[in-house]
């Protein structure tokens, strides 16, 4: 029976090399102390205390948070006003079966790149936030304003026991911030090139036409369904939703199936199924899609069902002092101007954007969800820097 | 051991009532004796036999042709010209399960009415018209031109091994007729109301559209055949093909299946396929309607697959002395004016159309393929008599 090796003195608890950390913030040990959490969604390993440890000494109250099979984490500092959220997640997807040259759990740094699964989406991300927390406050202790953490570990997943939940408890707290910054990885080339401020809802659709079984050779007798669904197909397609709007790319409807399964060629079928897929822009909302689809199915097709699925609504958060702040945090650190952009999929935003401003803005997204997940080191810390203005920016 | 019953006196080997026979000609005994053929296709279970044992008195030369499993028979009489033929079948489908009063099998008159599957499709009609051979050649022995009876096990079937096959052994033999009258059941509600002069035809066609799978969220970089078959069938369907001609309905276009399966809501599918069936008029020809929807395809489904089934051309024989002699004949029988007619399914006449002027003409077919199928006795006789008066008329 062999014992365990003792931790050389130089690391804390969690394995964070104390002598960087106390000498410049560096977010590369914490973020390789996050990677070596196996937290594959809905397992958390660790990660949550991992955070506790170095939030508790900054001065945060800690919150673990448990829904489920989830850990979740609510950390906070202060309680005046402005109240400034960073929302991240450290449950990452699985590293897959093949492509790997480095440990998906190694937290390995090799010709400056920070390997792993999460490197990027987005423990990188959030070791990131905590090291400009503990570079301002180290430099201003008596920071004003309350800046919080919401952490989930059920971000990759369904996403039913994570942030929402979180938001709910914080509304009975009152503890609903001002507005949030979320860390996902959304720049594409270099560092800071874009802020997303809102995304795409996106609505699934069912659309069941009724008609009456028949005889080919005798279509007077009958009422074909297929005839009529192509008809309310057609319409739906002729033109585009929209053309845009100043943040938006246009709406885009897309049918993905359509089915009968007749296989009896002298017989009209009774019933025609089609299934489309709507991504939205702040142009439409749920209601209104579901009235443009009714209407067009009321008009050719009267014997009609439809069913809807919304996974999220449109949102943006419209320019202001929030976002400006981040933008002018971007070009005092890159000396570049961010674009603001909402394309792309749904993250965890979406449903903070029901209580308040928020926008996205992380490491370059190239490698996320991939073999051998990497971010350069440079880059990790020069988004530590940048996400320390902006912290100063809305609390100083 | 029993011994069979002897057969009484006054019927022959068919169980045909000779006394009947021999004073006015009488259909019944030899629909009767049909009937009592259990021929459900491709059964004959000696319904050719029946006939040959009443052709062969009358003159008539009975070629027995088999093929596969079906039995056909051409018989014929005289050399010279004008050649008419009857053509009919023997075969029945099956009585089915349920709602029989009488023995589908049994022949059975009761309240003026013959009972039994094939009383009007078409075992009555084949016995009216040898009936009708009977008393025209007692009358007229010497009766110029030529006589014949091409008579199917194969027509409710799969058509195959029947009529077509007949058709081209009549061709080697040089023995194809200068006219025939096919005995379907054509009439509709009273006999000699409606002549098929001719049939639609029918195509089945098969459209595949190929696209490029994506996500539905980036329609851009994908390409849905969903959409372009939808416009492609929008586009078949807008209009009718035509608004009939003289002798014909509007060809009728049908889709009757249109089939993708793709489960996934995000993901745009690679390839939509639709079927649908024609029913076309005389303005249209198998490859008129294949150049018709390939053009269709072309104009919005450049990656695309058509794959035509023809069952069968339209035809139509055209007002001439032959339909003029069924016309006469059916007025002087009847008192009434026939309707020339087109409508209505598919029958062998379609294969014979390809040779010579063929027309349909027989027993009001209300009850045919139902059960306590059954057509009035006074009704077969008087199609005997009106079916003397057609050979008569072009013959005699
Ligand atoms: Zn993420
Ligand atoms: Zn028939």
């Amino acid at each position: 029976m062999r014992r365990p090796a003792r931790r050389p003195r130089s690391t804390n608890c969690c394995g964070i090399d104390r002598r960087v950390r106390n000498d410049t913030p560096d977010p590369v040990p914490l973020a390789q102390a996050l990677i070596r959490c196996r937290s594959v969604t809905p397992a958390d390993d660790g990660a949550m205390a991992v955070l506790e440890a170095v939030l508790a000494p900054l001065g945060f109250a800690c919150h673990r948070l448990r829904f489920g099979e989830v850990e979740n984490l609510f950390a906070v500092r202060g309680e005046s006003g402005p109240h400034l959220m960073f929302a991240g997640h450290t449950d990452v997807v699985p590293p897959g079966d093949a492509g790997w040259t480095a440990d998906p759990f190694g937290g390995e740094v090799r010709d400056g790149l920070l390997y792993g699964r999460g490197a990027t989406d987005m423990k990188g991300g959030v070791a990131a936030w905590i090291t400009a927390l503990q570079d301002v406050l180290a430099r201003r202790p008596d920071l004003p304003g309350t800046l919080s953490l919401l952490i989930t570990g059920d971000e990759e997943g369904p996403a039913i026991d994570g942030t929402t939940k979180v938001l709910d408890w914080l509304v009975e707290q009152s503890k609903i911030p001002d507005c949030c910054v979320v860390g996902e990885p959304t720049s594409k080339v270099v560092l800071g090139d874009t802020i997303k401020v809102g995304r795409r809802g996106s609505l699934n659709a069912t659309l069941t036409v009724h008609g009456t079984q028949g005889h080919s050779a005798y279509p007077q007798r009958a009422d074909n369904p297929v005839h009529r669904l192509v008809r309310v197909l057609a319409s739906l397609t002729a033109e585009p939703l929209d053309q845009g709007s100043e943040f938006f790319e246009p709406t885009t409807l897309q049918v993905t199936s359509f089915d009968v399964g007749n296989a009896a060629t002298n017989v009209i079928p009774a019933m025609a199924v089609a299934r489309l897929n709507i991504r939205f822009n702040d142009l439409h909302t749920e209601a209104s899609l579901t009235a443009h689809l009714r209407a067009a199915l009321e008009g050719e097709a009267p014997r009609h069902g439809l069913a809807i699925s919304c996974s999220g609504e449109s949102f943006l958060t419209q320019p202001g002092p929030f976002v400006a702040a981040l933008q002018g945090a971007v070009r005092a650190e890159t000396g570049q101007e961010p674009k603001l952009d909402t394309g792309g999929g749904t993250s965890d935003a979406r449903f903070i954007a029901r209580y308040c401003p928020v926008a996205e803005l992380g490491a370059v997204g190239a490698t996320m969800h991939q073999a051998d997940e990497s971010t350069p080191v440079a880059e990790l810390r020069a988004l530590a820097r940048l996400y320390a203005r902006v912290i100063e920016e809305i609390v100083g």
